[in-house]
């Protein structure tokens, strides 16, 4: 725990780079002239809701895999998550070979379950509360051998999303800002990591439901205030920032601003109906804090990561 | 009108990719390792739904328009459409700095209105029999001195689209197989004289609903049967096929499928869902004929063309 613990470096995320291009996409970055003209600023969206499993989580979740010993990794992996981020430990798992055991709680949704399974993992159901969830994968893992890894509080996790970052900056080394989303904070803590240890002057820029807003709190006060049950669409940010990811944003984030929960609606269906894409609510936070004029991008160069396209297509918020 | 139905050549479809070059997104070639297990082949989707206006209509459209004299420009294009044709022609007018023209029946959906206007075009409005727009057409022509452009029997417009192929074959030299939507024509036939043209040996397909099926039945019988109000819901595949179009199909097109409403309808939920792309019906139907195996894909590299993404997300199929 002490070594995955330790604040990643850009190194480490040069090392993610290389280790994790033989699986993972290199996402295209699209722009539409029409929320350039909406936001007077040039905007670049990456985009990995292509990525595989649709999300960004399996640059993380595939760094973390193939940076496991050989001994580690005959006993695999585990970690307890209904999301994105089981799915990317599944596949990255299957990739290398080896087991992945996912705790889920047994009212997860149907479809989660089966992705999850499609990907090969062995699946432990327990009552749905946190404390259910951490007593079972203790189990899980004490009876396996497998590593627990974390989707967010996790150095090797942050430093595989930040490859999306450098990504960006390789295709557009003059950006003026970068902008994530933040839920748990390993994109956002990956993403200012790498872009700002290769370009010290850009801005990032982090954005939060005003629902679920304990980052940005957090980031004013200068110490983790965690959200309980918070009640917002952008289910992926839900979570509370973590410690690890927390020490980096107060370290490289410029700001973290906050949207409402319409401005994030209507943001997510200017995407899908103007750039064709489908996102996941997550992603549309940052997207609705520039169209709020949260943050000022006018003249400015901008990218926003896209964080993912897990949708339940039979309810959708319009 | 001679010489833009003389059928185009390979050195058209170069010289229209150096015209739009400027104007055109190179869109995105995506894949996924789902689609390829369910097919067994390597699939490759060219993402016109990501080109601007949404579709790949302004490939065509902005190849005619700059292919213009100066004379010719100054009085403007005109024509008659109430789809992706009318916004790609409006757009590329705009970026010469010329008048665009577009009839369309007083009953179009305002979402289409509105995005024409949008892209700055002057619209007249009509009875909605193709007899009115084709007389109103006649009016504004006589009236203004404009160019009418046809959306599909018309050379440059065929050339224009045949640039999509020409990407993809640049990035895949070694593809197997393309396969393309036939409504009008425009694009099948661009694609099969580019491809077939660089790549003898290519085998180009292209994918009809079965409840519009005059492309297929017409070149099963070597000869033009148009097809009446067909009840499709790919609406951008009603339109029957045109002469010019033919003729190119006729000489480089290996085979025509057919697909049932049902299947079309499952293969553009699955590319929304696992693709996380928003892609009309018209573009789910040679998805469909993978899936449902109308087509031997197995072992082959195969690209297909994503037509478009322009689709009303308060109604859709399922």
């Amino acid at each position: 725990m002490e070594t995955i613990l330790t604040p990643p470096t850009l190194a480490n995320v040069e090392e993610a780079r290389k280790r994790i291009s033989e699986y993972a996409h290199r996402t295209p970055l699209l722009s539409s002239k029409q929320v350039n003209q909406k936001t007077g600023g040039q905007i670049f969206f990456k985009c990995e809701n292509f990525q595989k499993v649709g999300a960004f989580k399996f640059r993380g979740a595939s760094n973390a895999i193939f940076s496991l010993s050989k001994e580690e990794a005959t006993m695999g992996v585990a970690t307890h998550s209904s999301g994105n981020h089981a799915q990317a430990l599944a596949l990255a798992a299957r990739l290398r070979g080896i087991p992945a055991y996912v705790v889920m709680p047994e009212n997860a949704p149907k479809v989660k379950v089966k992705a999850v399974k499609n990907y090969g993992a062995e699946i432990t159901f327990c009552e749905s509360t946190l404390q259910a969830r951490e007593s079972t994968l203790e189990q899980v893992v004490a009876k396996t051998g497998a590593t627990f890894i974390h989707p967010y509080n996790d150095a090797r996790i942050i430093a595989g999303q930040g490859t999306a970052a450098m990504e960006v900056l390789e295709d557009h080394p003059d950006l003026d800002m970068i902008m994530a989303p933040v839920g748990g904070g390993g994109l956002l803590s990956g993403t200012a990591l790498a872009a700002k240890s290769i370009k010290p002057d850009i801005k990032v820029i982090g954005a939060e439901p005003a629902n679920a807003d304990d980052a940005f709190r957090s980031f004013q006060k200068g110490e983790l205030i965690p959200v309980q049950n918070p009640d917002t669409i952008a289910d992926g940010l839900r979570t509370s920032l973590g410690e690890l990811p927390f020490s980096l944003i107060r370290k490289y984030v410029d700001d973290i601003v906050t949207v409402p929960e319409e401005s994030i609606i209507e943001a997510m269906r200017y995407v899908w109906e103007r750039l064709n894409m489908v996102i996941e609510a997550s992603c549309a936070v940052p997207v609705a804090a520039v169209f709020e004029q949260k943050i000022d991008v006018k003249g400015k160069k901008v990218a926003i990561i896209i964080t993912g396209g897990n949708v339940d297509l039979d309810n959708l918020p319009w």
